[in-house]
């Protein structure tokens, strides 16, 4: 007898996240995962949570239980709006909405925006969750062109051409995921200038922005264009993933509709989170916190550097990233990272195949390597059993078609 | 210059929750307010959370802080298992999903079952956070008849006959909200034979059911039907609504499609929040802690059905629920709850009006209110107010028609 269920046209787009099924593999004891994007977790504050959770239920227990504003905590909020600033994004607190976690941030975006056919302008490559954010929505998504310092004004100018009703650019300055690469300050101003140009919206997504290495970013996006951008942060990478804390700054227009969708999703973030959350960084946590996150993640980058150039086969290409917790890998010409991946989980390690971040015409000789969830030492065993996979897979082929 | 921003079709839908306007008039300081349905905060187990969120940062920090699994904490999974075993619902933890809040649910399920024009079935009235929740998937309400003992069999028997295609029917069997009626066991039975007859899926949301007074409510509906039910808990109302979280238990066809749609919406609901609740809990702590709010609620029942038979004037009718957190008032004829609420709050007091919960076709003489905020002294004191503001109005409609 057939189902009594009858799913939504928008079900049938919405398929298993291939990351989250590697993840499930190479969380097996023993193996070296370069897979996922964890933070360490030698970074979680775990003593100032502590102390925060025994003030916030002393001090305000009734508050931090009940059911609260879906804009969020205003404290919270008005912090968020002194952290934007020095991004050079200029907001008021009635543009800020807490999400749950950024992720969030990125549903109430597509619901908002997005409609079936209407196509979304996302980088090549991008975010894998975003691309699972907006799917249910049915956008038709424009993969924009894009190099080694982020997206291509020209295909942002010519987007509103090519793609008639776009509704916006989703892109990635900071360390992007999965590439690791940065926009540089030159491109922001062109690529913006573009936009506003075009009258294409942006919406920027920062949750690496923290984790520079040498220089802080150039300004936010957002910062360039206000009223055309949508502006998303997290606590994720600088506080823990596991509080699921992260925020958006909206246009005013915008905020309203953002705001009932919040409502409608899960009434609102928790409000103990916020303000455990509140209550470590109120002081300037942050500002001696991120730096110790900064340093252990730069020696982990130089690490995977100095690993990748000794262990990997000639005809790899790479570039060290500048922040953020990404090694983006092209592979020789022949090479699939996908089918590469079974024999590297049998060796002991894991990587995520590139192809999962593109939204059309993947590039199959790309795979993301982070290296900020192994130490230093693991780093190179790792890297040292990639190298093998590939020298092996190499010879293989080489015998198979001598 | 028109604006660069262009929203979905969707978001004409969503409109700002009356309810959450009518609160913010009614959080100003001496407003006695009957509105919101916000548990007692003498009812949330602070010491039991500082105990438990101090041994979750002690025992496993790094799990609780790191990002985790989608479907949810293992063996707060378990626990719900067993849990709605209890209620009748046999179910395996693979079929449990944990969400943010039981709000998250909704949205999870208009995501994967709404379409643009399908017809739900709701009961009349309903919950007003559900039809927010499945709104911007742009479903055709249709209003199911409906008795003080919940809703018509008929109805349920009809609904696929005068709205073919419709893809569930979405009911509140126990204390609903807003009218506080429990659906009885013989209704239970022919609501979901007539269900499974006519292949229409329920989904069940049962957010008050531990909040029983006398007798605890009969075997949940989705136990007559497991595979055509989809059922919805909380811990909002028997552990604190600030730590948002809720479950969903879901046939095995659903459980892919509505994981994915979780995934997309926030990864994952707080992995913190999910062990402190765990931990809490898991040694049977609210067998102990559900009977203390229990007689908590009845005494303020009590407290409310005195004040309503002292107060309140001829020709309004009541009934006293059996559980939950609700009384559901029809006023006399020619009454209009909405065009009273800015008379009742400048006495002092405040109730949402029950408008607000009808898909179609409001009844405006309803209202709804609260016994479980306000202490039975101040519910006392409240209701005297709402009797004299009735008083006073036929008085005045007595005066301007002689």
């Amino acid at each position: 007898m057939s189902s009594v269920w009858h799913q939504a046209r928008r079900a049938a787009r919405m398929n298993p996240s291939i990351i989250r099924e590697i993840l499930k593999v190479t969380e097996k004891p023993g193996i070296l995962s370069m897979a996922g994007g964890l933070p360490s977790s030698d970074t979680f504050p775990v003593e100032a949570i502590q102390a925060a959770c025994d003030r916030v239920l002393s001090a305000t227990p009734r508050e931090a239980l009940q059911y609260a504003a879906s804009e969020g905590f205003g404290p919270l909020r008005e912090w968020v709006v002194a952290r934007v600033a020095q991004l050079g994004v200029q907001a008021t607190p009635d543009q800020v909405l807490i999400t749950t976690g950024s992720q969030q941030a990125l549903d109430l975006v597509g619901k908002v925006l997005c409609d079936q056919g209407a196509p979304v302008g996302v980088e090549t490559p991008t975010y894998l969750g975003a691309l699972q954010a907006f799917t249910p929505f049915e956008p038709v998504f424009a993969s924009l062109a894009s190099d080694a310092d982020g997206v291509d004004p020209n295909a942002i100018a010519n987007l509103p051409k090519q793609a008639p009703g776009a509704r916006f650019a989703y892109l990635l300055p900071n360390y992007q995921n999965p590439t690791g690469r940065m926009m540089s300050a030159v491109r922001r101003i062109s690529v913006m200038q573009a936009a506003q140009a075009a009258r294409l919206p942006i919406v920027e997504d920062n949750p690496y922005g923290d984790l520079w290495f040498d220089h802080p970013p150039p300004p936010a996006l957002s910062s360039y264009w206000p009223e055309g951008s949508i502006y998303l942060g997290s606590f994720s990478k600088v506080f823990a993933p596991g509080f699921r804390l992260g925020y958006m700054i909206a246009p005013k227009e915008l905020y309203p509709k953002l705001l009932q969708a919040k409502q409608a999703a899960d009434l609102h973030t928790p409000g103990f989170n916020q303000r455990v959350v509140y209550e470590v960084i109120k002081g300037g946590f942050l500002d001696t916190h991120v730096p110790t996150i900064r340093a252990r993640y730069k020696a982990s980058r130089d690490a995977m550097a100095v690993a990748l150039r000794e262990h990997l086969p000639p005809g790899c290409e790479w570039q060290a990233p500048e922040g953020g917790m990404f090694f983006w890998v092209r592979l020789p010409e022949g090479f699939d990272a996908l089918a590469l991946l079974p024999k590297a989980v049998e060796a002991g390690i894991a990587f995520v195949p590139g192809s999962a971040f593109y939204a059309h015409e993947p590039d199959v000789r790309t795979l993301r390597l982070s290296f900020v969830t192994l130490s230093p030492d693991l780093i190179h065993e790792g890297v040292a059993l990639l190298g093998q996979v590939l020298r092996e897979t190499m010879e293989g082929a080489v015998e198979l078609t001598p």
